[in-house]
């Protein structure tokens, strides 16, 4: 088969490679019905994260299971799945407590931008459907396996509930995300902090009720001003950097609660600041295991459409273009489909 | 009168000043009946904290009060009273969050190592009991004005649950404080981090189960290899140095919480050893006010004695002597008498 490799900065390829095959009775292997680019493959793509060997790409994935190894109960060939970035085995102490990403025998899953993937500990990772889900759904289920998830974990890590007042930091596509996280979760206000019109317009689509154009002290300052002076409730951070953190802690009222889902780069927290604002923090790899049954729900029942946050969908073979696009911010997030 | 004031790192003196007087409206004049030195107080001591010029010192107080502005109206002359070294105005919305500490109009209380003191906003700030209490109470009830509300909220912040495991890094007062409320909250195990037997013996004295006496990364070694590997379901940080916040944080278990208390002195947090920890962080100075009613009333039912954490007790003009002791970790904490 064809899969996608990552030779350096700006150099994406789709070459052949060897076709996955099962390698521990515990692993699946399925066929991809569609899977994606994350803002966090761009890291590596702009050189931030260093590029020291060919590396293949993709976390993100769902599709029909072919084959399966003689370990594995809960799914069968032929069933439509879904899986998170992390395998897990989900018995473990930290899988038990609902922190499957953190699993004591987690194994990323990072090959998934190809038509044909091996997912280990397939009865701990995947999640079946009940019947193979019909087409149009496909965008829905895919942005569970990463995206929705980790959108939705924000949200959760930031104690978001029914009546309060929320800001999400970050405007790609796990901060819109966010937002529809928030709106589901009854948040009352949801505050979206973006600069970019089209994603201001999904931002409302997806439930924003005010969007707050100003960054760093200007934006705290804003966020401020609209929460009678003292900060929201609940604060999704979705960046990853030293700015976007701190806009994100001093946007936070006392005794608030922020959850930081943007992979931290290079971020150092100044604590005495952090422990004077009383907030709570929370956040990191999203256990997206632990919400995709519920997750899975709320799609087929057509109650959240978190595949709206693909604007471009691309055949798999022109995965370079898809990331040239997310690059220059062409798109907010590309589907790939085999 | 006289008041101690701290002219540079180690030079305590206890000379003449002003007798306070009712400033403002809201203001109360109580007439202290014991003081206390804090751990915080060591900071300018020892010269980690600069000393600009000669400042007035103590920060914990219990007492009668004496006279009231006219605007005060909770309590009056003649009754004892507890507060916080933050004064708030317990009506704001930080107030109202239970974060008293974090009031709009919050005023350190900076002068009480002296027989009489000024606290601003009385209203908001100090907590009478219904009856004067016997001269014995008055240690456990001075605790509850800092050290003892302090060590409090750490278990608070900690999310300290029945049945839980907590680790508790600091064996200072406030650490030996937060062992006794981790126990009062019911947890099952509670691991005191401690190499000194005066310590060792009063943290099995509040509830300590089990002794670490490993620091650092021996230290997280030892509290995982208690856990099953996987961490204690709640940590009390009660130092504030970059090596005990680290050690808390990986001591931690996925998913579990943080309460951090001690003031960070140059600690800087790598954002991506929290993310991939999982930590619930939450901390600051703690709101005691909202705590002082349930401690007071624990402490006249006899259900807890914080008291017991001074070991040594001077009159209030030996107060040089009383920095002495404790910098030189001859006493835990210094209780002084007008």
């Amino acid at each position: 088969m064809k899969g996608t490799v990552l030779y350096a900065p700006g150099d994406v390829r789709f070459e052949e490679r060897d076709d996955p095959t099962i390698v521990k009775p515990t692993d699946a292997i399925i066929r991809m019905s569609a899977t994606c680019i994350c803002g966090s493959d761009l890291w590596p793509y702009r050189g931030i994260n260093p590029v020291t060997q060919p590396t293949p790409m993709g976390h993100e994935y769902c599709g029909i299971v072919e084959e399966v190894g003689r370990g594995v109960t809960s799914v069968k060939p032929g069933q439509f799945v879904i899986g998170s970035f992390f395998a897990s085995d989900n018995t473990c102490p930290n899988c038990l407590a609902g922190y499957q990403s953190g699993c004591q025998h987690a194994e990323f899953v990072g090959t998934a931008q190809a038509p044909v993937l091996r997912v280990p500990l397939a009865d701990g990772t995947l999640v079946a459907t009940a019947d193979v889900p019909s087409d149009d759904l496909i965008p829905n289920l895919l942005a569970l396996s990463d995206v929705m998830g980790t959108g939705w974990f924000a949200a959760v890590a930031a104690n978001v509930k029914p009546g309060k007042t929320v800001a999400v930091v970050g405007d790609g596509a796990v901060g819109l995300l966010g937002v529809l996280s928030a709106k589901q979760m009854g948040a009352e206000r949801v505050i979206a902090m973006s600069r970019r019109e089209s994603r201001q317009k999904l931002a409302r689509e997806f439930g924003a009720t005010d969007i707050v154009t100003e960054r760093g002290d200007e934006g705290v300052a804003r966020i401020k001003e609209m929460t009678g002076g003292i900060g929201a409730d609940s604060v999704l951070e979705c960046v990853g950097t030293q700015e976007s953190m701190r806009q994100a802690i001093l946007s936070t009222r006392k005794g608030g609660s922020l959850g930081y889902v943007g992979v931290p780069h290079g971020v150092e927290l100044n604590v005495e600041e952090l422990f004077y604002a009383h907030v709570r923090l929370h956040g990191g790899p999203a256990p997206v295991r632990r919400f995709l049954p519920e997750l899975i729900d709320l799609v087929l029942k057509g109650k959240i459409n978190p595949g709206k946050v693909f604007d471009l969908t691309l055949p798999l073979d022109q995965v370079a273009e898809g990331y040239r696009a997310m690059d220059e911010r062409r798109a907010i997030k590309t589907l790939l489909r085999p």
